[in-house]
């Protein structure tokens, strides 16, 4: 932390300087301490940004699924509802998020009339959620989309002035366009991609008025074309060969080409997305698991155990949650300690993970809702383990979207056929197999699915640990077989790891 | 970003190279990327910290409070035992997070073992506030109070045991222990530490079963010991002057003397806090005020426009309580801009601020639940403004407690008399004079209190803008009224500025 903050202060002053030897302004003009390195207020936007996007499975998991069939079809109805506004609000705050990490690149440092305009921006974002909600339950009604369409276009004036502001004062910008020439170009091309979305809305609440389906249509579109686009891309580039990129086509979705989505704050929002999820049960419990002392009184007989022990399936629920949700934010984490760079598709694969890990306070609190061996808790369980697997199984989609260009985007010991690749593919594949293998067997076994599924959450965290011994073990036997041999080959990576880090030495001094 | 990967990178590489030629072990067995720097682990701690201690308001904002006489005395109580809850869960959250920094400034750096550990960590402490909830709701039980200190204990064993095993493989250790020859006598203090609370819970879960009210006493000592001895000792040193500090009192409760609370962590999490409760009301926004589409058809007559009005009190408060938490947070941030070292009680001010912004949104919530013009709509709004009032103060606080040492704690260009000073002074007492004058206000014009209140939200984010424009201009003129003077000054200052400059590239490398 110490020497973080010391480079924090060194880059400062050596900003100070390079703005005092640049400036042909007046030294009394020139801000002084007004400069800020915008790390806290990205951090504090990821945060926001995070909790945004996951808390609206509460009211998920707060509607009440009822034993009975006549309910059934109406709480069905509900529950689709809100898994949509769900999804939808995970998803479009994310693509906001992305915008809002591509603005930040350019303008890498902030003062005070930036921070303000950026927390209008967040206040905006966090509105979103409502205008779904409306959204989805009123689907006919085309109030929830104006709303929408209002927030998005608010946002891309108040981004525009941002973008005008920082480039007025171009000591706020990133390197690479302080010392570019043609800084207008980069202004009007930057204002252009950002304008794009807002325009479609504008347009998009303009057929609402005519018909409304069509601008549900324009919406999705607007939303989904920067994907849309890659993927096409990318099939285009397996199926007829790598396509040489012209600088344009490069520029229209990012402002700075040769940078990917910033690890850094990648990891904030996953950090942010984990916590809060990890959470969110305990809330419950201590909104509705602590008896009522009246009822303790007259039907446990004064005895807070007899009525605490009412709801041990409960308690159990949010271990297991705690513990899934700790785990994966573990696997996580091991992965992207070993990634240097997180390209865009890694992104994508990290958002349906986190999507997913976002659902599994639902999926716990699902588990232990209905009686015991009824056909509902066999579906919840059911349900558990499949958010479970898909949660895992596109953490390892990231781990394989990087080791496609693992030259670029993983450390040299993680590289296809390193020593650590064995362990980093074990800790991803653990959650997936143990999902699927317990999804089978208690479609086998239905009378036992309760205990198979509790014994699953007790085993899994054993399993790390003995995971990293088992590893070892093997490991250490495979050195005292093959250890000549080996050797070689450590040796290698090893000189292979003093160039990198002579590289990098090289590119920070 | 980019320089804090690559210098992450730098030091991931440092160290090994620092691991490669220290270590005696064999090469095969020493764990080559294993080792990993703890800054995530420590944003994701902080992160669930943060929310663990905040969240608890929300059971409070939920009481509904009914306008009549007679429930009112029961809700009352309901809601005092329920504030209860949250402060100590604040409070106590907020001490086991300074254990957590004070020992991940002795171990700096983690392996997959200590994650996992500091997970199971993280587990209890969430599950601290439901052991709170018991006792709240029965103060008379027992089993509240058992519960507390069984996780507290469990806590204290975890933790010692990743003391003993970070000592076991001591390239986890900060630099400072591992170039100490007395290691196993650091080890042996730090120990000594974490197992003083334990201990003390474990004696009063024993008293406990014989007369409870003194374990309750016993545990209020317990926690608030460290600050009541460095009251005491300020007080001290105050009234007979500067005391000769013995290195063992020193070390009583930090284990590095002269490193006080991490900058870093104190800044993210109160970025948790901020973030979760400028959040917090739209969650029960969009769970509460989207009206059902049957009341829309029958009441509205199918205008959704018109069921949507009945709701504009909760848009006005959710973005009142968004735009003060917002604002309160720039605050903080300009603040800790100009922070270079957070000492103890700087800390101990910070947690008293977070906990009043804690209270934000319940005020808020509060002030649109009456009818207008009641008596209970005063009291919500006059409750709005004292927490809006003590939240500035204590951020006030810690710029005052910043001053009293301010060549240590602040950078050189705010302490003062310097040029940036006045412009953080404004800053920082904007909220709790506009908080004042609209608590008098209400006082002597209680027909408009709604009006009044409302209109203060709408001019204090417009007053932030207008602040810096006045401070610019009241600086201007005096530049122009004393130029000559104050040139030599502000030479003189930047002179200074650039010694330390200096010194910090010195410190560095």
């Amino acid at each position: 932390m110490g020497e973080n903050d010391d480079s924090n202060i060194i880059e400062h002053h050596v900003e100070e300087e390079m703005e005092k030897s640049r400036s042909a302004s007046p030294r009394c003009a020139s801000p002084r301490s007004s400069t800020q390195s915008s790390h806290r207020l990205l951090a504090y936007s990821d945060a926001l940004i995070s909790i945004i996007a996951t808390v609206m499975i509460l009211p998920v998991a707060h509607t009440k699924v009822e034993d009975s069939e006549e309910l059934r079809q109406s709480v069905q109805l509900l529950l689709t509802t809100k898994i949509a506004v769900y999804l939808m609000t995970f998803v479009i705050v994310t693509v906001a998020w992305a915008a809002h990490i591509r603005l930040f690149q350019v303008i890498v440092r902030i003062d005070d009339c930036l921070a303000l305009l950026n927390l209008a921006c967040m206040m905006l974002i966090t509105f979103l959620p409502y205008t779904f909600s409306l959204m989805a339950t009123f689907p006919e009604n085309i109030l929830g989309i104006l709303l929408f369409c209002g927030c998005v276009m608010v946002m891309g004036i108040i981004q525009s002035v941002i973008v005008m502001y920082a480039f007025s004062r171009p000591f706020l910008l990133s390197e690479q366009i302080q010392i570019s020439e043609n800084r207008t170009y980069y202004k009007r091309h930057i204002l252009k991609v950002i304008m794009r979305v807002p325009v479609m809305c504008f347009f998009a609440s303009i057929f609402s008025f005519i018909f409304f389906q069509l601008s549900y249509v324009l919406l999705a579109v607007v939303i989904f074309l920067p994907y849309m686009s890659q993927c096409l891309k990318w099939c285009r580039s397996k199926a007829i060969g790598q396509v040489e990129e012209t600088p344009d086509s490069m520029m229209f979705y990012s402002y700075l080409p040769n940078e990917p989505l910033s690890k850094e704050r990648v990891e904030a929002f996953s950090d942010g997305v984990y916590a809060i999820v990890a959470t969110l049960l305990i809330l419950d419990i201590c909104e509705d698991n602590v008896p009522d002392p009246a009822v303790v009184e007259k039907q446990f007989g004064g005895s807070l155990i007899a009525a605490l022990q009412e709801y041990g399936p409960e308690y159990l629920a949010y271990f297991g949650s705690f513990a899934t949700v700790g785990l994966l934010w573990f696997v996580h984490h091991s992965l992207f300690l070993q990634v240097t760079k997180a390209t865009r598709f890694m992104g994508l694969m990290n958002t349906f993970s986190l999507a997913f890990v976002g659902g599994l306070p639902l999926a716990y609190q699902l588990t232990h809702e209905f009686p015991r061996n009824s056909r509902n808790e066999l579906e919840a369980i059911q349900i558990s383990c499949v958010i479970i697997f898909f949660a895992g199984i596109f953490q390892l989609a990231i781990w394989v979207v990087a080791l496609y260009s693992e030259r670029e985007t993983l450390h040299p010991y993680v590289w296809y056929g390193g020593r650590e690749h064995v362990l980093m593919l074990a800790k991803l594949s653990l959650y997936p197999c143990v999902a699927l293998g317990t999804f089978f067997l208690t479609c086998i076994l239905t009378k036992f699915s309760a205990s198979i599924f509790h014994l699953m959450e007790i085993t899994v965290p054993v399993a790390f640990l003995v995971l990293r011994l088992l590893v070892r073990v093997g490991l250490a036997l495979l050195r005292l077989i093959f250890c000549p041999d080996r050797r070689d080959l450590r040796t290698m990576v090893e000189e292979e790891g003093d160039e990198t880090s002579v590289s990098f030495n090289a590119v920070v001094t």
